[in-house]
């Protein structure tokens, strides 16, 4: 009964035997987003912990289980719940497929593991039991008479035992009753009493590994050609290599459709363009096509075939910018001026942010006459990607857009295809970043980029790793982007760059950095979070060889996130003592090797630390005294740290980070 | 659409209508207990705050109300919500009835106040508005046209208002268009765009004050006779006085029916009675009857009847015990044998908690063909005794009876009587004490009993005034009960019991003492907490005049309660610092009169503790070297607190606790 308003509804005996059928307590379901509102996230092949209060009145014995299902076929699946004390139990699921699953909670009276229980505690204080025993044999009895009944095996095994009771005298009859088998097959083959299921069923999406677990590599393709001339799609192709060596993944392009004329930004956002001034990729639209054109520079769609072929050659992903905004020169202007809000004078409306206004940009409205045909429209331009190999989608400013809208869209695509991946670009207020995760955006841009002091850190990746915010919100990393010049790298010089580089790549499971970062461009708009000459409104003429870059750091981490599963789980994050505010010093637990990777992190790059550092021994059950093997992940050496605290130094000019991999004591690495 | 599986089931246009109709996000209701599966507990006429989270997409202005209703008529109210900042929203409701209610959240886009705001803005920055002038006019026009249409005066002042526009300049229009009186006018008259309601209602059941508010007293009706004579409801007439005088207002009695013959208990829990010994009360049933019937010696129906108005004329309420239990002799055994468990040999299965046996009592077992006779039997108890005038049951071990049998009564009783108060003994696990609560049990037993230090009791009170549970559980805090006599209170002497009241009647808002407590009876059986010649087993002949009573404490303790509105409110606590670890200094705060009364109390009765403690100027937003007006409340001393440290000491042989009343300052006492 759900309310009091509700339960007027049944009336009498009927009221009374629905009310019964749920006996047993079960709540406190983990996870479980927003009482089953939202979808919860997994990984294939990622174990998935799943835990409830499961109870029941009285004091009898309970069993509780997981059951689960792929929407698609819906085959249940069954997996015992181990008891964890205070009434919690928990069962890990691995799911095996990229695809839509449920589950949910059953728990039950398990009547003769009770029997055997206070049988056991009579027969210890030297009680009769005569009686209990035809009890016991009797509960063995309606085990086999049970439907629905038990599996073949179990009631072969349930039949032999009862012909040994019958032809064994009273002390037989109880041993073979108490015997551990007869416990053991009674909890398989027992009637599962006062059986009841959780009154909701869990949605779980499982998401492929890279959803969990990848490294992006952001670059402007008209950036690729020789000199500042304007990069092709082929011109992409001869990077492809470069950005493979670094050890990335994912390889991710701002918008490559055609670029509107009218009211086109110049070099560093001015109003005035040179002729010559490719404008904003973001002012999306022109004669030569919308969302589903390429700009004619950068080639044709054969070529963008030709580079995302190349790219799979390369084990790199190509990621495509999905920005739902439209040039003054977008064919929808005219095909579709419904979609658009027009002014008393007959005027489109641009975008603004009163007082500042987007000249180059109009925005769609996705009600009023935009219903269905806008949404229908925006779902063809994704598909139509997706047609071209394209299965990540990196979604520009999806806050401004309705959340219905992205509910819907995700919704639709995964039934087209469960791997396609989208990460939310939305810098904004903490709940709706939230709601955007919950609404299935697979990956989500963070705070991550203006967090830079040891509380700041501590305190946001504790709250993604381990708040509720874990069970459907995957963070991406990014340590700049074309629109964010961080405050910190202006002024940090190249060991701020190791430094945020080793903060994102090993504390996120999904990292980014957008091109220039390797070699440490920090030039701003002087006072502001931007890069000064951005790529957004010109084309750059890059030397990724220059003096001072860091490209050794980022091949050995991203080496190391590939060699090392635990950096592969984002939550498997602790934190541990470092006794200096500027040291952050974390470990991420491998349940593979039984060993744990350290991270020594130091967030001052203008000047050395010496600092003292506990050993986390007690990870590994051991006393402070104990010894433990450890390997230095960045020059090989090994040795046997003992005792719990030590001391080290890190030098921003010589290494601001030391990397460590702790092995159980007496398994030398 | 709650799961991917279920969004299969709409498709196209008709899809996307569905969604896009829950354009804004609300989330994170409070109160809602586990996603409105229970009923979060209200009192008449106090204020019950409401949040939740509710945003848009965008930027543009929105708004929150709550809608709320009592299930009876359904007539539908609304209250606006507050924006707190981080798109949390409040509103408190004052829910008139004892009743039940339920209500859910709404919000909507104020188009009106986002161009307001907008245009406020150019106007600051010196651009030119004339063309949003003409928006601003559509958009009063648009709402005066709206269906459903404003209300009559609004449409009035809108109608006025477009008048007036056409007769002026657009200057003046602008005026018009910017003033407050618009911005109100719009709020209430203009549409809601983009309405979104709350997937859920989210039920609240009203209690009448005494379910938050109560102070307890227990006695055994047998023991209120002269000398050891069996006391009868005549007697305890005689004893109202006594009770009334001390302040309680609700007078609890163990089980008044017959007792059982077979196998009773004699004195001290033996089981070797004597002829005379009368048994315990809760072996409920013999040929004089069972659950509906009163033990021949305390006196017929017509006196327990005369008792009830008596003690309604005293300002006392009667509860009963609710004790689902039997005598081998209660008539249902030979009525209904398929409410009981049978063994093998055809004798009853009494009470056990392996190796324990109880033979003075058989359980009910709830299932099988138990449903839906016992269970309407025992609705038949309950009203039988609301028939008699009973409103308030103390159910006795409520946690080996099943929960759903549980759920269902008291949502039966409630159609009958929204007043019936029902408190649950179970000293139990947490997470079933909780549960218990949030099945509709109005009070419940609670730890407080076995919480005595200063962690442990901070610890505690803060889970229940400021967790999840004080949405559902209202606590009872006793300090003894027939079968509980605390080892505190064992050692404690005098000063002890006076320290377990002034906790008991000051942290709870619901408190009760079973009687002896007020002359300091704690004779145990040796190292149980249990007491000795317990009043279960055999007739008491207290003499509650007997030197070293603390009665003048209980009578001043309870006038304060009645006479301080923030001692009626379980919530309101905070703790402050005391700097002694025997010292537990909290404060509640009174917002009709703006004071704070403030406690001190000595957790320690063995010797006197001088302390140092802080005066929360900060609560009253004064600075630390403030002054501020308290009152003893013991003695009535009035003085000025110049600053924030002080210093104060306890002795248990004087009086173990203080009791202060902060005035803000300028405001004498």
């Amino acid at each position: 009964m759900r309310s009091p308003g509700r339960s007027r509804t049944r009336t009498g005996a009927d009221a009374i035997k629905h009310a019964a059928r749920f006996r047993l307590a079960i709540e406190g379901i983990m996870p479980d987003i927003d009482g089953g509102r939202f979808v919860a996230k997994a990984q294939c092949g990622e174990p998935f912990p799943i835990e409830a209060d499961v109870f029941c009145d009285g004091h009898d014995v309970i069993r509780a289980a997981v059951l689960w299902w792929a929407s698609e076929d819906r085959a249940l699946h069954e997996q015992q719940m181990a008891a964890l004390g205070n009434d919690r139990w928990r069962a890990t699921i691995t799911f095996p497929d990229n695809a839509s699953y449920a589950f949910t909670i059953i728990g039950w009276r398990d009547l003769f593991a009770s029997w055997h229980m206070d049988t056991g505690k009579k027969i210890a204080a030297g009680q009769t039991v005569s009686l209990e025993a035809r009890e016991g044999v009797d509960l063995l009895r309606a085990a086999l008479a049970a439907r629905p009944a038990p599996a073949p095996q179990d009631r072969i095994a349930l039949r032999d035992l009862l012909g040994k009771i019958e032809t064994t005298d009273s002390a037989g009859t109880l041993d073979l009753l108490m015997a551990g088998e007869t416990l053991d097959l009674m909890h398989r083959a027992g009637p599962r009493t006062h059986l009841t299921r959780y009154e909701r069923d869990i949605p779980v999406f499982v998401d492929r590994p890279r959803a969990g677990f990848s490294a992006w590599y952001e670059l402007f393709p008209r950036s690729t050609g020789a000199g500042t001339e304007h990069g092709t799609f082929r011109t992409v192709i001869d990077r492809l290599p470069y950005v493979r060596d670094l050890g990335f993944d994912v390889l991710y392009f701002p918008p490559i459709h055609p670029i509107g004329r009218t009211n086109r930004k110049g070099r560093n956002n001015s109003l005035t363009p040179a002729p010559d001034d490719p404008g904003s990729p973001y002012a999306i639209g022109s004669t030569d096509g919308g969302h589903d054109a390429v700009h004619p520079d950068l080639g044709t769609l054969e070529d963008f075939d030709a580079l995302v072929a190349a790219a799979h050659d390369h084990g790199l992903e190509i990621a495509l910018d999905f920005a739902i905004q439209c040039s003054p020169d977008h064919p929808w202007i005219i095909e579709h001026p419904e979609w658009f809000d027009w002014r008393p004078d007959g005027t489109i409306k641009f975008a603004e942010n009163p007082p500042k206004k987007y000249e180059d940009i109009v925005n769609v409205h996705f009600y009023r006459d935009a219903i269905p045909g806008l949404w229908l429209a925006l779902r063809e331009v994704v598909l139509f990607w997706i047609g071209h190999g394209v299965r990540i989608f990196r979604v520009d400013n999806p806050h401004t857009k309705p959340f219905p809208f992205w509910e819907w869209l995700i919704a639709e695509i995964r039934r087209t295809d469960p791997g396609v991946i989208f990460l939310a670009e939305a810098f904004t207020r903490p709940k709706v970043m939230k709601r955007l995760a919950k609404l299935g955006f697979n990956q989500s841009y963070s705070y991550f980029t203006w967090r830079d002091t040891k509380a700041g850190l501590t305190e946001y990746l504790t709250e993604l790793t381990a708040g509720d915010a874990r069970h459907y919100m995957r963070p991406n990393f990014f340590v700049n982007t074309p629109d964010i010049n961080p405050y910190f790298l202006q002024s940090s010089g190249r060991p701020g760059f190791r430094i945020r580089l080793v903060l994102a790549a090993t504390l996120g499971g999904n990292y980014g950095i957008y091109n220039g970062f390797e070699i440490c461009e920090a030039a701003p708009v002087p006072g502001k979070e931007e890069y000064l000459d951005s790529e957004k409104y010109e084309i750059r003429d890059w030397d990724f060889d220059r003096a001072g870059h860091i490209k050794d750091d980022i091949r050995l981490i991203n080496r190391l996130r590939a060699d090392h599963p635990a950096l592969q789980r984002f939550a498997a994050l602790k934190f541990f003592n470092a006794f200096d505010d500027a040291i952050l010093y974390y470990g991420k637990f491998d349940p593979g090797t039984g060993s744990y990777l350290l991270f020594h992190v130091l967030l001052d790059p203008h000047g050395p630390h010496d600092f003292a550092f506990e050993v986390p021994l007690w990870e590994f059950g051991l006393p402070d005294d104990a010894g433990i093997a450890v390997e230095d992940l960045l020059n090989g050496n090994r040795f046997v740290w003992q005792g719990k605290t030590h001391q080290l130094t890190l030098d921003p000019d010589d290494r601001p980070y030391a990397i460590w991999r702790l092995h159980p004591a007496g398994d030398q690495p």
